[in-house]
């Protein structure tokens, strides 16, 4: 069975206004076979900036909710719409994506659970936990090709979550994300491999083009690895659609030549 | 603090007494700064055969461990003794690596937890469970440099048993493994990096040299893998020695510049 995939690895700009437009224009640009699943970088609405995301939060069923609900009944695809900064009713602001069907309906959402906090001499400085509270869940939903789940960012760098979100069904997970250019050279790839190899799974990963007069250049390449550990394509830092038909009876046939499930300790 | 490992990287030789003169030699022709760890290859003292493996295991305390121990005692090294196929006393066999300090005693030993067992279409098969009982239980043991992890081969697809060895506080865990030509090039390095990365810790492989007349053809590429990702250094297939100086103090930085513990869901 085929799934289609694609990540809109687009420039972030000043405002939820203007970012909402520029993914309208990419998916109006776009030829190419019917969606099944889209895909949009990390903190896609404004600038990633901890001075930003108090200013550009909004509550659930806000205007980019809105937004995202409209554009995937639109598409009739399911949408992981990347992560904005959501405002609960407490006063807290998580870093958060939410997810919908073919139909517009919001079926899932994650709040990043592993907030970024890296302090990297000579290379990357960053504390999300400044402003930012934490999630506390995986996050899977169901879908006509199985189980899928949604992880953000740094949470990719615990495997602990893979772990469960494969004990739930899993046999792909999307990730907005944001790395930087200290780690991402350093770990991206690294990083989508071990997961999708680990559990046996696709991972498709959303980065925002880099821009290089931002105060966080973001590193790009948006990636696809599938279950045996490949990378099946991968952007460079340019804005681009990345786009690719994977076939989940590859995750089957893996999983029967390599047994992992059912063994652990 | 460092820490100096060296890895003997030895073809496998038909009985275990070749076997270990093999070592005894290897390590005899060797000049270079004293040594901390010694790693020797998993299934080292007989070939990594389902058909030998009942032929040639010895209960704990046989010759083979009287090596080990004499050999640790004489380097004046923790000794991590590859593996070799353990008996015990009720008819089961093991994947046993055995680990000595410095002054030849005993200090600990790991069965293999995950069996090999794998059918790749066009590639590797192999079925250890057919003649192998697995272990229950990680392994971690203390040294001067803190503490140091042993697991063996197959037992790398499993994050799981990291995250537990890194909650018990190694610093660095050392792997006996035999990868073959399928599953060798397609995933021991990545496998290498992804566990140093994801628990920030050294790991150090050591496989047999290929033997292209082997029923089972070792990958060879006994390898270091460093807390930020890297590979330290590397072997190709042929008989050789890795060793590197290991600086601990990595462990600590890369900890420091990205906290990843005490955040786990």
């Amino acid at each position: 069975m085929k799934m289609h995939v694609t990540a809109l690895q687009k420039k972030t700009l000043e405002s939820p206004w203007e970012n909402m437009e520029k993914v309208t224009a990419m998916l109006e640009g776009r030829t190419g076979p019917p969606l099944d699943f889209i895909l949009l970088p990390e903190i896609f609405t404004c600038p990633y900036d901890n001075a930003c995301f108090p200013v550009y939060a909004q509550e659930e069923d806000g205007e980019v909710c809105r937004f995202l609900s409209e554009l995937s009944r639109r598409e009739g695809a399911y949408l992981i719409g990347g992560s904005v900064p959501e405002r609960d009713g407490e006063g807290r602001i998580y870093n958060t994506s939410y997810i919908y069907d073919r139909e517009g309906k919001r079926i899932g959402k994650h709040r990043k659970v592993h907030l970024f906090d890296i302090d990297v001499e000579g290379g990357q400085y960053f504390k999300e936990s400044d402003v930012l509270s934490p999630g506390d869940k995986i996050t899977v939903f169901d879908t006509e090709f199985g189980k899928m789940g949604v992880c953000i960012c740094f949470d990719i760098r615990f495997p602990e979550m893979f772990i469960r979100m494969r004990r739930e069904g899993v046999r792909a997970v999307f990730v907005p994300a944001a790395f930087n250019m200290t780690t991402g050279p350093a770990h991206w790839e690294t990083l989508f491999r071990a997961r999708a190899l680990d559990q046996q799974i696709f991972m498709i990963g959303c980065s925002p083009a880099r821009d290089e007069e931002a105060s966080y250049r973001a590193y790009g390449h948006s990636i696809v690895t599938d279950p045996w550990g490949r990378v099946v394509c991968q952007l460079d830092h340019e804005e681009g659609i990345l786009e690719a038909d994977l076939d989940l009876d590859l995750t089957d046939l893996v999983r029967r030549q390599i047994p992992l499930s059912g063994t652990e300790m």
